[in-house]
């Protein structure tokens, strides 16, 4: 690795670019007119909170195409990740590959959001084993085996995991990356 | 790094796992009556060799659904990976972003010919930031900030490249991979 270089940051999709869970929300409303509660989701997965007619639903809902095509942008995300790709080397790295019709979904969605991101600097894969710096992410599988800095970013699932310098938003991300 | 981990191998698909440059072949000659001579194609990339009036013609063709989908596989790429992949921790990781439509694709291609290989073991990338011991490709541009060991894959465009370590064919990978 070459020292002279803008430090690399790879920033995950889903739960932190992404709103997917205020898709799950509005879906299970829509089709099943059941009331998922962000309060019932702390320090739990979506699986963990379905009522059981339902606990088997979820997965067949992601793999339909065009459900990662529509997802609102978190918050700021816009504003910060330009910022950030002024300052450093953003990649955008996401675990899309568990989800084989995602592919196409995801690549729209960064283009029309994200414009300014390359193609070259757009991974979608399973495993992170990536040589970057730094880590945006809310799942801390993505951290086992990264030795850079961790960011994890706030998600219901993680509010209990204590073990990580975490960012509750992309203001908090930009008040650590942008500020000096 | 962990050092106790088996050695990552990031291997590349285009003209490494596949026969891209037959596809070339086979759909000049049957759109254009075009013979195209792999002895004309020392050192050089295909568009260099093309006549005239055909070398805006193939990045079209590249982005078609479907190019990549019925590629050859390079010869005893399936038999080699299979065993590289019991002894190290194999990832298949390809340029695919530069070519939208080819994801699905390249993901159905890997699935039929490299069943052994998980999702999670799959890398659809631009640049190659990767944290491996080996990689095995045929462009130098993936090498530039990679510090492993680099094995480029004898392919007629990196013909005149003498200054890395080579492979002509999956043989010859074996042979360096496998014999210890």
């Amino acid at each position: 690795m070459s020292t002279k270089r803008k430090l690399r940051i790879a920033i995950d999709m889903d739960e932190v670019l992404a709103d997917t869970i205020d898709k799950f929300i509005e879906l299970y409303k829509q089709r099943h007119q059941t009331e998922i509660l962000l309060a019932d989701m702390h320090g739990k997965e979506i699986t963990e909170i379905l009522p059981p007619h339902l606990s088997s639903s979820l997965r067949p809902y992601i793999n339909e195409k065009g459900f990662f095509r529509d997802l609102k942008v978190m918050p700021d995300a816009q504003e910060v990740v330009k910022a950030l790709h002024e300052k450093y080397d953003v990649y955008i790295a996401s675990a899309a590959m568990e989800f084989a019709n995602s592919l196409e979904d995801k690549q729209a969605w960064l283009n029309e959001h994200f414009p300014f991101i390359s193609w070259t600097n757009i991974i979608f894969c399973g495993h992170k084993i990536l040589d970057v710096d730094i880590m945006i992410d809310d799942r801390t599988k993505n951290f086992v085996t990264f030795n850079g800095r961790k960011l994890l970013f706030t998600s219901p699932h993680n509010a209990l995991i204590n073990n990580f310098e975490r960012v509750n938003n992309w203001q908090e991300v930009a008040a650590k990356l942008l500020s000096t």
